[in-house]
């Protein structure tokens, strides 16, 4: 299962197979099949063959996949058969919004760290979590061994802050800024930019 | 310059260089080449160069593009020359978040409704706007003619709500729910799934 040979778009796609396989499980379905999977999706029933046949064989001609099964595999695959601790930066509307967010529970995350500048901010409490100065950020997530974070600071801020993380030993970064970060060719960056995504459909209309 | 030629993943690079140049104007950086585009962007400059030109001329070999001219093309591309008007439907953690970001208005677009279903939130406001009642949607929507919208409620109620937007005239839909949503061919959908990112990470480490 050489990881390096498979592309990127393969990849991205799993974690939306997976999200929808685990809800076809709430649902109380067993089992489906590629077809029903891609109707779901609005992907081609052969592009999911195709995708996940890069990780092995996972269903059987005619009787389609074991749900169960096939979820625990992509969690494998995906490495979110475990739960990563994220640090939070930033605790302002959007990165409260993150905070509160119930969805990153049973997908495989934890926010276990917040932090922010602002002195009025720090020592207060974000929900469960204390907010700690960034100050602290080196120092703390290197005792905690956090590989993943999210950026929720504004663009001028957020490199700086990137920076700090990737030199506290932070792998993967989320970022919510409107800004393209830099970061060494051993971390890796995805951007939210709701922006971007309503552009991308105004061209379109 | 038929768009129907272009392919998607193009078209989804747009937003993205606009983001970036208008960052370099606000810089007081008046010229660019697409190498130092790349560099900034970690796209190769070859890639932007031929994405560009599916849409005409925009650079002179060896002085590169002007900056303010390139902008202002990409934003015609995009059709965010003008200012969409938005409606947001769900006003809870996430829904307030989206309300109160303020990286929306210069960009193309601006929030002019909000729906809730929760009668204790209907009739008060959300920042600048009043709360409608979600049965009030069609109509309103209808009646401002309003083409782009934002589901932020919990993955059970979106598609429900979705169909609503699609009934109203909606054609572009800008989705924070962790939820699959099925649509007529004739309208746009774009996901935004933290967790769908943070996957697509861990998988590398």
């Amino acid at each position: 299962m050489g990881t390096a040979d498979i592309p990127d778009i393969v990849v991205s796609r799993l974690p939306i197979y997976l999200r929808a396989l685990t809800r076809m499980s709430q649902e109380g379905v067993k089992t489906t099949s590629s077809h029903e999977l891609g109707r779901r999706l609005g992907i081609s029933s052969a592009q999911i063959r195709k995708d996940l046949s890069h990780f092995g064989e996972f269903g059987k001609q005619g009787t389609g996949y074991q749900i169960e099964y096939l979820t625990g595999q992509l969690r494998r695959i995906l490495k979110v058969d475990r739960e990563w601790e994220v640090a939070l930066v930033g605790a302002g509307d959007l990165g409260r919004a993150v905070a509160h967010y119930n969805g990153f529970r049973d997908r495989g995350f934890r926010i276990t760290l917040v932090f922010d500048s602002n002195p009025a901010k720090v020592g207060t409490k974000l929900g469960e979590f204390e907010i700690y100065d960034v100050a602290r950020l080196d120092d703390l997530i290197r005792t905690q061994g956090i590989a993943v974070a999210m950026v929720a600071v504004p663009a001028e801020a957020a490199q700086a802050v990137t920076d700090q993380l990737v030199a506290a030993g932070v792998r993967g970064i989320l970022n919510y800024a409107p800004i393209n970060l830099a970061v060494p060719h051993r971390v890796w960056v995805q951007h939210i930019d709701p922006v971007v995504h309503l552009q991308r459909m105004t061209y379109y209309l």
